[in-house]
């Protein structure tokens, strides 16, 4: 049975890393990856909706919900200004499609930390995909003093356990994959660890359920109760800590505003944000998408790291249930890396996004 | 004429920082230091709220608005778990006192960044400091999946617009010190930039009217406009940007909630949040207030380092019209910090919190 695949580039270097990511998947040799592979390129994006007025179009949805069984997103373009009638298409396409948690590996043989010292980083962010600021319900109000205006923040028991439970069980089956590992390579050799990120000395209500039904989540599991350590870290303290010691987190879970601020600088530890790949993962369906933006400044150029996005389609590849096929990658994304001869200038190289996507290539 | 100064030591480390504070102040010479000094201590924090069922008492607010020219508070505890009635009293303190903006320094002669390169940071940031998700409106409900919360977060065309100034204004002041440094002690050479963060891409009413007004703000001021550049950043980016090259960055103006996260993550840049200063700053008081919170794990063991409430000691002065003893405090910290010999484990040290105090104060 042929793996369906739509193909989102969207805005800027979208355009560029979204078709090296392809380019990877079509290099995969049969025995990794047994299923036929079938692409189909879909619209959406700030750039479109200039020239359309719709940032993400019907036929897209119609086309991921009715021939696709995954897809990878690229970038999205911001306005500079308002615009009316814009909304975010990654936004939408995570609400529309219910894709409830993002899953932001960062992983790194060996970063540097705010103190100079170079050490090993491999954190995985859950960040709950579907609400909080998100929503995005605002009103604009006229006042005594002016304009004001006020925006909704929704955290439900009902997503709050999802991303519990994710994070949870992803726990668990990274530590059942480190076991497998010598124990040399393994850069996390405690017991797992979920670390629960919010404000809730400032947000009581909205955070405080936020934390409560993470922690119910865990405190119904014996299993999860048994085998894996909780603690939690006020926002503003989390991005403290981990630039001071990435290496004290295995799974981190956040609500969706702290987990997208997160990500970011988590991503500014390995080294660039064109390395973090993520999945927007649903009951259903999987969107890979790399954490960097459209970046307007580099678009065009064929100097965009690519291997965020090759991460995100491998990523997209083990939760359809081609792991061996996901691990190829990896470990052709790892070498290129660890040899460190062909990099995109954002790691200090001067190779384009046409070599380094060669030079994953050539080892599958 | 007397300074009086309200002491608000509130909870941990507050009770170790904020007396190690008043020493530094009492030990300044009458050269600099022509006032005499008054000292009131006052309650707040959440062990008192434990005792006494509120956590910034009547008293406090009242005799910060009689008796005293100026306030610093040290740090409140979170309460690990919810707990009825209980509101932060440093939030509560910023609304009662209309202490608008939180102005906080983050400097560096050298500090790490992600890539393990020593840059030197000199950054300030402009937190607004009474609206956002710190209005604290949340309400719980029921609904058929389960619970739900929402909290609102508020933007205003009057709290942008003051916070704005105030970016812009401190913008020109920075550069007009500078001016009086020989050119080889002035970390940033440039024309002087504020920075202006923002999620407008996903909040495009809220954040959207905070930026425009920050944007008028400039706009409409042509001295502004002819001396200053003007950037923005969205916060994920911000974060990932400060992290990567904390040197770009002059002034940054961000909402509350922005601005409480990026100050962390600027503190871990310098080396540690003991050493981050900041400014409640009203029309008309200013309560100076440590960046770092509580820490109740080296609470009672005399090792928190001092200099962050000492600083802020300094910008109390500052604001008060006592430019020359802030001036003196500020030389003597730089002073101990050059010298690495006294200093808290924070810093990788071994020193005291007297210690460290005691060392300052030899100096002035
Ligand atoms: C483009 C933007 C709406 C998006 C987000 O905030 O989720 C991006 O920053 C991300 O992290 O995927
Ligand atoms: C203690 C807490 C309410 C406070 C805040 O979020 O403002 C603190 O983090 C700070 O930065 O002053």
């Amino acid at each position: 049975k042929p793996l369906t695949i739509g193909l989102i580039p969207a805005d800027g270097i979208g355009r560029e890393v979204i078709p090296a990511a392809r380019q990877v998947l079509e290099t995969l040799r049969s025995d990794v990856m047994p299923a036929k592979l079938n692409f189909v390129n879909l619209d959406a994006g700030f750039e479109y909706f200039q020239k359309h007025g719709v940032a993400l179009p019907e036929e897209t949805l119609a086309a991921l919900k009715g021939d696709c069984d995954g897809a990878l997103f690229g970038a999205v373009s911001s306005p500079s200004h308002k615009v009316a009638g814009y909304s975010s298409p990654i936004v939408g396409l995570r609400k529309q499609m219910d894709l409830y948690a993002n899953v932001r590996p960062v992983i790194s043989g060996a970063a540097a930390t705010a103190s100079g010292e170079r050490r090993a980083i491999d954190m995985l962010i859950i960040r709950e995909n579907t609400e909080c600021l998100y929503i995005k319900e605002e009103e604009l109000h006229e006042g005594p003093d002016g304009k004001y205006a006020i925006a909704k923040r929704r955290i439900s028991e009902f997503a709050s356990r999802r991303a519990g439970e994710m994070a949870f069980s992803m726990a668990l089956q990274r530590d059942a994959m480190r076991q497998q590992l010598p124990a040399s390579e393994r850069t996390w050799t405690g017991r797992p660890k979920v670390t629960i990120v919010h404000k809730s000395n400032v947000l009581s209500v909205t955070d405080g359920l936020w934390r409560e039904t993470v922690r119910s989540v865990y405190e119904s599991n014996p299993e999860y109760k048994a085998r894996v350590d909780v603690e939690e870290q006020l926002v503003d303290s989390m991005v403290y800590r981990m630039f001071r010691e990435p290496e004290a987190f295995d799974v981190v879970v956040a609500p969706n505003m702290y987990g997208d601020i997160i990500s970011d600088g988590a991503a500014a530890l390995v080294g660039s944000l064109g390395l973090v790949p993520s999945a927007n993962v649903g009951d259903n369906f999987v969107v890979g998408e790399p954490v960097h933006g459209s970046a307007p400044d580099i678009a065009g150029r064929n100097i965009a790291n690519p291997i965020a996005a090759i991460r995100s389609a491998a990523m997209l590849l083990e939760s359809t249930g081609y792991g061996s096929a996901a691990l190829a990658i990896y470990r052709a994304v790892d070498k290129v890396l660890a040899e460190g001869q062909i990099k995109t200038p954002d790691l200090g190289g001067k190779a384009t996004t046409t070599e380094v996507t060669e030079a994953v290539c050539k080892l599958l």
